[in-house]
């Protein structure tokens, strides 16, 4: 029996994905339109608020192909938080135009698999607090997908020994610290919560980087040889001024 | 030809998620919502007795994501009580706005291979009595999921010597002793009832246990190399006092 | 090249299972209801005449789950009538809240492989008879799964000799004598007619039987190394009399 | 690097199948139904002409499960042609109520591994013309299927060597002669075109024998070994003059 | 670990898939059908600058089956222009009828596996800078589909390699050239942006070509090991002047 990691594990994470019901928003008055835009600009800024006090971070992107329109990411202590906030979304006036596409619910953690600060106190560290506890970069896109480890009877991430997971992990580290300045992430975990088993979550200037990163990991034995992945959600950043705009007809 | 095991069996379950329709909730006046909640209240109070009796369990659930909005689980002597419950919910105004995401329907049981009361004359302790017909702890938290065991050529769970099985079983057990007063949980059978072989209903008070209970236990063998899971759907514990206050606009 | 087996065939069976649409069924006026009630009770009549006369078969079940609210069973001599009666419930006014959820079109089948009645002259025999034609029992509950047989390298169950399949139902037909008394069960081919390759259709009156039967059934090495599953249906039987008490709100 | 073989090709096939309407059909006025059966009526007519011309061919079946309602087929010279019906039907007052259900794209093939007549001059034969534009039999019972053939490491349709997959077929054009005046076929060459690689429709007098051709064939060894399916879809036909009937309330 | 390989990259690219609610756009006035229409051919006409400019290139497909009617392709230097046009398309009028059926948001890309040009300065010369940005041709036919390369213990495309992995798209690339005059082309990177890892659109004068290409390249070793698909996607160009006829009742 291969042995379990110890994770650190900090802000709960929702993913909510959303069409935008056009042919509805059309249809009612420009007045009504203006209310619900200027209520869910209040929404915005009680988030924003959390945000500035460092007590959680969202925030919004505009998804390019046709399985959403919009994507939000929620960062908070609690899944009480989280599931407050989607009500909230759900019962301001906006909420009746964005209709549910996707979701997933996870926890931010680190292992002690990472490369980059292996050996320190990390429960303590500021750099550990606050990759647990991240204000996600105003970047502008953003990149989330789940994935999970094979457990077949030829590739079991879970039956290998630790120094060969370590291992493994250590290099794919390497690969991403290529992309230093170019690719930041936030990785969440999922047992027991969604679907798959881990969430990555990507910011870049430029999306040609999430293709360039995601692609080249691909060689990595991690995952050429243990990953599954679930669907992929690319989106572009919606600043919160970007609302009424983006809600013009 | 492996043997198979005897389960003891209790009451049958319902898991049955929904989401809420809050666009034509808002769309009725103040008046007919009140009516609507105090209507359903009236529910909740019938099965407030039941359970009082210990005639049966319920728990609503807020679900965190957005594929779904609130998770019922009832515990019940018979199918037929769970048949007319979700009728009864689907016959209420209330029930106009709950609309069918997912169900599971499965009967509690215990197995011989359960390692903590192995050797006794299950069926008549007061410890057995009250796993298969339990009171559902009113934690914060809880978590479901189905799941199967494998038949494949090199991982047939049900090929292999009771023994095995039997061994495999104690270990994964340990494993979830380790989380004894952080995470309860409820198995039931499914096999002939519903997709998967078995249901985990899991209650903690702290939903990142969920995460570090079913993490930790990939590692058993008897899930690194016997177990396919479906989908995961956690929730925060929704108090019968509450639902006036989830309801309001 | 194995040998296919042969088999005698009887009457075509439709499973037909709907949601029902209960937030419309409220909008309509009482006096509308109770006309399509009885209008429905009409159709229902009419099959018990069919039934009466031996010349088909039907059931109504109440479904636990919310994947769908009734599940009917339909056994006739040919195609056309499954068909027309489909449209008989499509054209009715009750028909407008019954919303297609799954179906599954077959004939029942029983092969050589039998183990009961093995050497006898199947296709005159009474017992015969009425099982390809038979009459359902108006028990409690039923339950309804599609099924095929791998054609994987390792476990190809078309690969395989007859006298090994033969020995395997067999031994499979052996676990289902012990539930005599407790369940019955319909076999259905579908080879040629909808996805998978066999539907099984199981009555009880205690619906923990199906768990047990299917449970025993699991470790037969017929289902062990070469079954695969669609997904399983649960029903309470619904006598005739009791659906205006169904409807009722 | 096996070779790839030969095809000669005529017709694009679109199997078309709707759910039909039935609420809101319900809805509209007698004289609207009416008006709406006829214009039907008139698109059904041009088709004929086609037929008559020997420029395509068509036909309508009744499908039995609630899957859908109605399944079309037409066979034309081009994809222009199909997609025009498409939109023909679409534009129609009753394609309000053919909601889309599924539809497959292909073009009838033949290849030279075709048992019956390999050696001729197959272009330009009058069988081969006809069974490269076929007008359809107007029997009373239609199956459609789509399927594939596998390329696993252990069964690899596309890696063996030409002359071991025309014996294979050979073996299983074999098994298809026993029903001759029973079924008759088309296949369509999907690849490129649609979800599957091919397509099959059968037509037979008696649906029994789609489960007894198909099940036979499934012991074949090209079948077995090599093949996967999509889903089945049966149908009986409706011809021209039931239209009304078939629509009548 | 094998080496991953460069890759060029161009214009960011949108398949936008949509169902017509003919339903709807007949319960419309004639008159708002000419303005949506007339709006709509607005858009189109900025697209065609767009086009002249060479900043973009843009084509409209009539799908075929019912899974979808119209197919948009959408070829710009960015990802904002992508989502700014999807918006646009369903904040205008006639985006009320287009229903979201399926979408794809990849980048064009060259890889050093290119065996018609290895050696050259790819990033600089005219030929590649015209397949990076290249304007679609207006043939009468395309064809969308995606696709993954396996990650098999016994076959994986990422674990084998590099020298291999030329050898197989270079043989690969010699199947693609007998069509030349016949297929045209664009391989579209979507790792780390959608679902699946490429995708491939196809244009010909004649779609009994697709079928051909594709199939033929089924033999191909990097295909018949290595390759898995997704769903195929095939429509007939429509051309802008077209688009009231299209509508037209």
């Amino acid at each position: 029996m291969a042995e379990a990691v110890v994770t650190v594990d900090g802000w709960s994470a929702l993913h909510d994905t959303r069409q935008f019901d056009w042919t509805s928003w059309k249809s009612i008055s420009e007045d009504e339109r203006n209310k619900a835009i200027q209520e869910f600009e209040e929404l915005i800024k009680q988030w924003e608020t959390v945000e500035e006090n460092k007590e959680g971070s969202h925030s919004i992107f505009k998804v390019v192909g046709n399985k959403a329109d919009l994507m939000f990411i929620f960062l908070r202590e609690t899944m009480d938080e989280l599931e407050e906030i989607k009500r909230a979304i759900n019962k301001s006036v906006l909420g009746d135009f964005l209709i549910p596409a996707y979701s997933y619910v996870s926890i931010i953690e680190m292992t002690m698999h990472d490369p980059m600060k292996a050996g320190e106190d990390r429960e303590l560290s500021p750099y550990v607090k606050e990759r647990l506890r991240p204000i996600m970069p105003k970047w502008e896109h953003a990149c989330f997908y789940p994935m999970a480890r094979r457990r077949e009877p030829e590739a079991n991430w879970f039956a290998i020994e630790k120094e060969e997971r370590t291992k493994l992990l250590y290099e794919h580290g390497m690969t991403g610290r290529k992309y230093a300045g170019k690719v930041k992430e936030i990785i969440t975990g999922s047992i027991g919560l969604d679907e798959w088993e881990w969430g990555v979550t990507l910011f870049a200037h430029d999306p040609l980087q999430f293709k360039k990163i995601v692609y080249e990991m691909r060689f990595d034995e991690v995952t050429t040889k243990y990953a599954e992945f679930g669907d992929f959600i690319m989106g572009n950043y919606l600043a919160p001024d970007e609302l009424a705009n983006y809600l013009a007809l």
